[in-house]
């Protein structure tokens, strides 16, 4: 068979699946994957669509899992794209649409090269995607949510090929085999309300919140470690709402994100930024208080017979010698590690998100050609 | 005659005259005034009410002003007030009600110390009032306009008193020869939005503007001069209204209040901060904007003749002994100054602006007797 890996993103693409709607495009591989043998099962949750497939019934041997969404971020104003969003047309070797990059071409090569390689070469052991509707969003009822099913039902990926786009700038460059964690804290600066002619009389939490995070700014977290650069740290908002300039407020509030690497934790962390909240607010008449939110601790699958299986397939399609990165935000990798070691490999990711989102329809070809490799080599 | 001040503050205080509400209060005044001979002139701007009054019409001696408002600030829920806001109740000797203490008792109190004094012993000078009904709001079409009248009508005052409430604790305990400068500074920090993921590829104001911030707070403007407290600075909001964790916001703002002394001016200030804002945004790709809005410059009417008048009195009727201060918020003598000598003596102002607003009946009293002794002084 040789199933094309662009027409499906094309069909894909014409489901306008804006997280937390499917539109359709779960059906369209649930089709395609059942047509060619795969058991599939929907694991719907809290309004949010999902698909588990599975090809390889009682068969004895390893078992492979691919890892993707279908959902997608919204396309903004319409106006301002050159082609429509949800058309999917091809134009000088490009096909334009929301997800043409994130990553309806990413599911759709692999779907493409999982139906042709089980077709054509049946192997022995088992082929599973577990592709969610709800990565865009929180989340939360997503790959989290298949996951959980898989471990009721007994199902077991060995492995996981994660289909995010991973490549900076060019076709091959990059394969990522860990993420950073991503820690979030809210800051909440309490004082004494008062007039700005009487500062002694009040107790302004805005220089104490300020010099807090100018340190936790101006703090390097750690120089990077064997496989993760070094952590980071953004102020993303900082809040009061006063709009009277002779009234010192109560109350102001900051958030801070992390995104760090295995020099630290979500525990380390979250101590380190107490402690240097007790620091900020010592001697002073304002209490800082930080709440932490967690979104997932950095994980690495260390460089290994995956990994290196992985980087032959796409050094033998494309080429390029890949880099084994943890670089970038997070992904829903953050939860298939806990089920079993996951690298990722996709496409350029320069597009995704942007308006004119589009994917060089060579890409699309060579992505699922690497992932037919990797499935040769995994389980012939 | 004996013009009692408490039934006037009680007329005033029944008149909710919210700023710019006049609600008859000035009416108030101009029948009382007029009545014992003072010629009053209505002079309204911009939708506020004001009432200039004058006695000594082409008498030949010095002129003698004094300046207050009977506008007031809202009275937030009146089901807070243990008795009605615009009721002017008197209970245990305290008299209730929203402008007790700021500053109808105030205007009471020169108004029935000037018609008492220019009819039992005529002088041969001039008793000036100038009242007016914005001052709580934003002061532009009050006192302002009251001078601007005089100007163009000649009429001029050799020195001036402004009753404000001048008295931390208690009654008597301290005159103002001067005030603060207040300026307050908007500053806007713009650099470019990007992922919380990526830092590198985004500039965010953020640590730059909390960098300034800290810096600002942080350094003392001075240790105070001969007639001044410090200079004190307060950030008084930052907002950025990012509600997205994973993002890094392109402009962030904050505002800072400045109360400076005669150490400083709005526009040695304003080189300051632009200084400091240039050293924060230096070596980043950040640009921080400045933009000042100075209320009024410091000024002081330097110890001399009229303090000692008006310290002489209030020891005669009050036993205590005045400090000299330039402490506290602006207050119209900003304006006056321009125009004359000006010091400011009143009430304890503790109780200004709050729920319960009330003033003890023998200050109202003993507030008169102060003023009555300065017009004797000076003109008699
Ligand atoms: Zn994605
Ligand atoms: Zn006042």
């Amino acid at each position: 068979m040789t199933t094309d890996p662009v027409d499906l993103t094309a069909r894909l693409v014409r489901c306008p699946s804006v997280t937390p709607e499917d539109a359709g495009a779960l059906d369209v591989l649930d089709r395609a994957l059942s047509a060619a043998g795969f058991a599939t099962t929907r694991v719907d949750r809290g309004g949010i669509r999902n698909l588990y497939a599975r090809w390889g019934e009682g068969r004895q041997g390893r078992r492979f899992g691919f890892n993707g969404h279908t959902d997608v971020v919204p396309v903004g104003d319409p106006a301002d794209w050159t082609h429509p969003p949800f058309g999917a047309e091809i134009h000088d070797g490009w096909l334009y649409g929301r997800g043409a990059v994130d990553m309806k071409s990413g599911v759709a090569a692999f779907a493409a090269a999982a139906i042709d390689f089980v077709t054509d070469t049946p192997p022995d052991g088992a082929v599973i995607l577990a592709i969610t509707g709800d990565e865009e969003g929180d989340a939360r009822d997503g790959t989290r949510a298949l996951l959980d099913w898989m471990d009721q039902a007994g199902e077991r990926m060995d492995v996981c090929l994660v289909g995010e786009p991973t490549c900076p700038e060019r076709m091959g460059e990059m394969i990522k085999i860990g993420r950073r964690g991503s820690l979030s804290a809210f800051v909440t600066a309490t004082g004494v309300q008062g007039h700005a002619a009487y500062p002694h009389l009040a107790a302004n939490p805005l220089p104490v919140l300020v010099r807090l995070l100018d340190r936790l700014a101006s703090t390097p977290l750690d120089d990077g470690t064997e496989h993760f650069d070094p952590s980071t740290l953004a102020i993303t908002t900082v809040d009061v709402g006063n709009p009277a300039t002779n009234v010192i407020p109560a109350t102001a509030r900051a958030t801070v994100n992390i995104r760090y690497n295995d020099a630290h934790s979500g525990a380390s962390l979250t101590a380190w930024l107490d402690e240097q909240a007790r620091a900020a607010s010592r001697g002073t008449d304002v209490a800082l208080s930080v709440t932490v939110r967690n979104s997932g601790e950095s994980f690495v699958t260390p460089p290994g017979p995956f990994s290196d299986l992985v980087a032959q397939a796409v050094r033998a399609e494309t080429g390029a010698t890949p880099v084994l990165s943890t670089s970038g935000g997070t992904s829903d990798a953050r939860f298939v590690r806990k089920h079993c070691p996951v690298v990722e490999f996709g496409l350029v990711g320069q597009r995704m998100h942007a308006v004119d989102e589009r994917v060089p329809v060579a890409d699309v070809h060579a992505l699922k050609a690497v992932y037919t490799r990797i499935l040769q080599g995994y389980l012939a």
